[in-house]
């Protein structure tokens, strides 16, 4: 799982450069929880009075941080909060011990930075099964409060990464009633990666002033069209963590009608989640599913994810095949609504298939020009009804059997 | 597709010998459909008073053929009946022309044998979305009756390979109230397997003396514990078909009540599966899960299919890495019913987890040397009920993608 990978061909060139969040401050450290010669822990502290919203794993075996944060966090307060997250360790299957690690990491920040034990939210990610040191980043604490900075939110980015190949934010400015109010966010995530619910690890901030309820229903209902639809292998963590703090010290107050608030937060979501299918394990090609015309929106839903987690439509595209006939078994294996002899099948605008055969117009050569590229659309119609899905994946390769095939090192 | 690959590892040693089956005789020829240099075409003959079972895809883009055989599957007739089967094109999403193909053949087949059109099975196994160049086929008819010959089921199952890297068969003997009953079956299918009903293609025959509905209630009673638990990459074909032949040719009858009978099928049922999962694609381990201690046998098919679909769990087992924190993971996806608590897993022997948390007898060498063997069994027991279910499924490997990342030649 820790292998050195080269960086996805598919990042983004650079790191963004990411608006600074008042009210929040950074730090990370190397504690050597399992890596050495990087940081592997990370401490984000927001401000009194900010509220802090989650979605988190619906895995029945989900780890023991992710119980002790839904356990917090509908609860609110205004002593401000914190989040602390290690990579290396997942604490997932670990027992009491791993209840142990929990208690003892959050309490050594709530001491450490004055703060009630109910207002620190951790995270781990990397190994299943195996008791973390957890002593390794209670020692590391103090150092980690000295180091919090406002601009520290780049290396945090880095400290969480596992099998990651690059770090991953997002960030953008709203204008709310002529006010600016400024969202920036990082996530960590690359295998084992079809998230049932936000995903893997994501933390973002904002400056705006936003009810805990409000922005616990936004964070919510935005996940089911951002971080619910990416896959890229199919397998869902038991750690998947997605956590949005609001420190209000824009002073620019949000309800559940702000529109234009809601729409940036939704842009800094998708373009993390996108950025972790960029990062997919071995992936060469991001490829966007796109469906219209199903008999619902779940029904379109489930087709776009069992064409996005076939592997014979994963290994095609790595292939760089227009096999659409592999689209067409997808489909019909959903389990959701479809007529063969109303589907309509592109590859980007090159019509492929259409009322049950081949399309009459259809070029080979064409199709498979389009496959060399780095980005694809592949849209269905199934000529049903008004039900639509967008989902976001990669292909299959050899990287990918590379890094997961490995003996844990 | 059509890649040559040298013999799965797991493959038998040779094609066993089957029992004669009284009253089915065999042909195969090159047709030339789409391979060269390989038989492409298998014809078997069920004398008249032979009784016919099936059970097919369920996918909702299912092929032209698989549609034919429903519509006739219920029809009885004492004329005799017939299964045409070719490779290289499946004729699937091929429109009104793959409508025609189904009817040139069968009609075809049926006046050469005389036999009504409605007792004429057939199936396609190949590429998806090509017009099938069914002219190939009918022009070989007269000469596939020519060939028949009671001895010809070994040439049969090389005849309907595609990327298969053995021919499958099974046969056995029953005693049925002191007189002998024969059954043997062949198999194609290697990629794009999880069935869901009977799967890829199936031909089984028997000279036991069976009405039709008793033959098709055992037939679907039977695939749900057979073919339907296994997987290689949770695809599922637009192909799948199991056709079950009784030319009474014994004189030995079969009732719903004849247990000795329907565990002979059983038998050969799950021995063609299995080999099956042996030919996956890349596949060097054959693994079964074994759930137990489900809440219901449903949600231990739910968990086990997760585990064996997932690729995590598989590339470990490529890897020959005991990470049982995969197991863990995909129990907790599953949706089915799980507490980290309850939950213990083994491989093989040796007890991993148990009650949430590692087992603490467990050693890794111990299990690193369990995972080097050829075959595997998980075993996870939920502590919840008295659920349980079997399923068989192999690794994912760089052959897997290999076979498939390869533009179709």
């Amino acid at each position: 799982m820790a292998k050195i990978t080269s960086v996805s061909p598919l990042a983004p060139a650079a790191f963004p450069d990411l608006p600074v969040i008042e009210g929040v401050r950074f730090a990370s450290i190397a504690a050597g929880v399992r890596y050495t010669g990087r940081t592997d822990v990370m401490l984000a502290h927001l401000a009194p009075g900010s509220t802090v919203a989650g979605v988190f794993t619906r895995s029945a075996t989900r780890s023991a941080p992710v119980l002790d944060c839904q356990a917090k966090i509908a609860r609110s307060g205004n002593e401000g909060a914190a989040f602390l997250v290690n990579s290396g360790n997942s604490n997932a299957f670990t027992g009491r011990h791993g209840v142990e690690s929990v208690r003892a990491v959050t309490s050594g920040v709530a001491k450490v930075l004055g703060l009630p034990g109910h207002r620190v939210f951790s995270s781990s990610t990397g190994v299943i099964g195996e008791p973390m040191k957890h002593e390794r980043i209670v020692a590391k604490l103090a150092d980690l409060k000295e180091a919090l900075t406002a601009g520290g939110i780049a290396d945090a980015a880095r400290a969480i990464m596992t099998t990651d190949t690059f770090p991953k934010g997002s960030g953008t400015e709203v204008d709310v009633d002529g006010q600016t109010v400024r969202i920036a966010g990082i996530a960590k995530g690359s295998g084992m990666i079809e998230p049932d619910m936000g995903t893997m690890l994501v933390y973002i901030f904002t400056d705006a002033k936003v009810p805990q309820p409000v922005l616990q229903s936004m964070v919510s209902a935005l996940n089911r069209t951002t971080f619910n639809c990416i896959t890229v292998d199919s397998d869902t963590s038991t750690s998947d963590t997605l956590l949005v703090g609001a420190t209000g010290a824009s002073g620019v107050a949000i309800t559940e009608h702000s529109i234009g608030f809601m729409e940036g937060l939704r842009r800094v979501m998708l373009d993390l989640a996108q950025q972790v299918v960029r990062d997919g394990e071995g992936a060469t090609k991001l490829v966007e599913i796109s469906i219209t015309g199903a008999a619902s929106d779940d029904d379109a839903h489930k087709h776009a994810k069992s064409i996005a987690n076939s592997p014979l439509v994963k290994t095609a595209v790595a292939g760089e095949d227009p096999n659409w006939g592999r689209v067409v078994m997808a489909i019909g294996k959903s389990g959701a609504r479809a007529d063969r002899d109303t589907l309509a099948i592109w590859f980007g605008d090159i019509k492929v298939a259409e009322n049950g055969w081949v399309s009459p117009d259809y070029s080979e050569d064409e199709a498979a020009a389009y496959m060399k590229r780095q980005e694809l659309i592949i849209h269905v119609d199934l000529g049903l009804g008004g039900g639509t899905a967008r989902v976001w994946t990669c292909d299959l390769t050899h990287g990918y059997i590379d890094i997961n095939a490995d003996y844990r090192s």
